[in-house]
């Protein structure tokens, strides 16, 4: 069964996370939660994760804390990084996971980025190519990459995405990269798009 | 500020919750969910509620516990009932929901759900009239409405849609109905809907 580890901090998008996990679990992946502290974060003890407070004010419960050495690509086959400006700026700036982004590329594994957690593949040093994000954050990223505004941006493993209205062609298309074209299909129908929903 | 009640359960649909809740936020709504338990429920005392377990498994902490006496048409402007077949089936079961759901319309005040959550004008006993619903429940509710495949469907008051793939016009249209069409219009563009997208 594929796997992947998804992380929220306080601020993160919540559409974005939820309908990227959700939709996940119902194309056959494993999905975990990780909670990422702010970087300032006092805490050293790592006993259960806080609620998460979204973007939006919705608290959700992380399915565990982040924890770099429970991580890696033996682990996991895609990490995924959500938007939200507030999650986002956590999330990017966190060494660990910049290390994890690199690392899950060079082996060939799933990288995920939404909306402002396109950031991560600026922080990470990601080298040039193609990548999508928020609007909002395209003049950071611009330089840096071949950027594009279309909804969804395949990269080798680096599938980049624009915000919560794309954030099911996102899912999708990692659906489709972890489970096959198949199940992409099959999951489709019971989620009852719209006639002519663009879902790529 | 227009406000509105979200009801959520264990087993709620955790995108249409997620989609609705946070839609509307950005839609200047003040936005309250309410933990229901199910009926079978032996708990007696509503201090804080306890998280509640999506159907795909995303723990949510709702904000309050559902308290009958404070959920009426002189607290808020809209009620909400999200799909997911074990949480629908919750709130649409709760004798005192479906009463709301009947004070909120004879007030002329909105009254959303969605997917499953339909089934709670089946259960309150609404008049025939338009609606819609996730496919897998038409035929509870063909012969009592006059059912509908449009993705949203509005019957004065009562707001129905089918599923998480419909949940995004969903929540723009009780957007408009409760912040205006200029709202709807203001936040769209930020959330970065892939060209061409239906969204209503």
């Amino acid at each position: 069964m594929p796997s992947a580890l998804i992380f929220i901090a306080d601020g993160t998008e919540e559409m974005e996370f939820t309908i990227t996990y959700d939709t996940l679990v119902r194309g056959g992946v494993q999905v975990t939660s990780a909670f990422v502290p702010e970087p300032t974060s006092s805490v050293t003890t790592h006993v259960s994760p806080p609620a998460a407070k979204g973007s939006r004010g919705i608290n959700i419960l992380p399915d565990t804390y982040f924890e770099p050495q429970e991580s890696g690509p033996d682990k996991y086959d895609a990490i995924i990084i959500p938007g939200g400006a507030k999650g986002a700026d956590t999330i990017s700036k966190t060494p660990a996971i910049q290390e994890l982004v690199r690392t899950y590329l060079n082996e060939d594994k799933i990288v995920g980025m939404i909306c402002a957690g396109s950031l991560t593949a600026l922080t990470s040093k990601l080298p040039k190519q193609p990548l999508t994000s928020h609007p909002s954050v395209k003049d950071s990223l611009k330089d840096g990459f071949d950027y594009s505004e279309e909804s969804v941006v395949v990269s080798n493993g680096l599938v980049t995405s624009r915000g919560p209205g794309t954030a099911f062609p996102f899912a999708l298309t990692l659906v489709e990269l972890l489970s096959g074209a198949a199940k992409r299909e099959e999951i489709i129908g019971p989620m009852v798009f719209p006639p002519n929903a663009p879902l790529r």
